[in-house]
């Protein structure tokens, strides 16, 4: 939790920033209210992760605006980016704070539970174990949306997150997937991680 | 805008207060992107009035909060509710930023739209006209999600607003229906509003 990344200037695309500060935040709230629910340490501390990722993301972004900006015309151009940005920061920093309840072991008062319950969608967090039958395939094969009915949000390998995974994307041994949609298929995605369940239904 | 509500301690449970401003404070990040996406001054208003009741909702919460609290056990159990309630106040402040950018004028950058764009889903926002087949319908009737895959959100009627509205929750004229769905039924629920389409397909 103590190692501060050096910032160093990179030259990366406004929009790859924003597109990515956004979409994590976005998977922070998520993981966030999940990590209430159910009491998850892990998804806190992945909450508090990602909270530094967005906020690294952040430094680098107003490094690439003020290298971008020439002149008026384009401060202009990019202040709306500046300013998403920094309310991406704070939806970042309001899911931290959700994640701070867990960790400190604050309870989930009912209400709390009742806010954050829904009904319809789960969210799930499993290691990829040696074995399963999802080692080394593409998302785009294993079609998990339309045979289990869940979409893969996120894949976490050792320190590094792959937000909002394409299909072409590989599941690797040790990967920990975050998914997100009914209780049934994110039941049957457990199953798959672990490798107790060894076929996927068409 | 300018019209400041008194505030006073009406006693109104603690999840009731909780739920709404969190259900709020998540419709308001869909209004503010899409405010942007449209350049749309009518969602950045609707996403400044609601942010003001999400301020006047954390206030009646801290002091309903404060009175239930009759000991440190309960005060132990109330402090998640707290830091959730600031949580949702951070997230319906970063609404609110989106939706300056709008207001004042500035240009969405590529990047930005890049960022808010969802190519699966696309937000409405339409006043429910007279003669209108939907006028004193109840959603339940309706059942928009399996005829034209369409979502009402939220519905705005005057002043005030039916956040997530149920089944039994009656469409009146002059509502204006936030609605989230695939393309081709948020064009229909257009055409639906307006009165322009009278029928729905089952």
């Amino acid at each position: 939790m103590d190692e501060w990344e050096r910032i160093e200037y990179k030259p990366i695309p406004v929009r790859t920033l924003l597109v990515e500060m956004k979409n994590i935040s976005e998977l922070m709230i998520d993981l966030a209210y999940s990590s209430a629910l159910f009491n998850s340490h892990e998804l806190a501390e992945d909450v508090l992760e990602l909270e530094k990722r967005v906020d690294t993301l952040a430094l680098l972004l107003k490094m690439n605006i003020m290298i971008a900006a020439r002149d008026a015309r384009d401060a202009e151009d990019l202040l709306g980016v500046s300013l998403v940005s920094s309310s991406a920061d704070k939806i970042s920093d309001a899911a931290a704070d959700i994640a701070y309840i867990v960790l400190r072991g604050i309870g989930i008062h009912p209400a709390v539970r009742e806010a954050f319950e829904r009904v319809e969608e789960r969210l799930g967090r499993f290691e990829v174990k040696r074995g399963s039958i999802l080692v080394d395939r593409r998302l785009r094969e294993l079609r998990l949306a339309s045979r289990i009915g869940v979409d893969i949000i996120a894949i976490r390998r050792g320190r590094d997150w792959i937000i909002d995974p394409k299909g072409e994307d590989k599941i690797l041994e040790g990967d920990v997937l975050i998914a997100r949609g009914a209780p049934s298929g994110i039941e049957e995605l457990r199953g798959l991680s672990a490798g107790t369940l060894r076929r996927l239904e068409d």
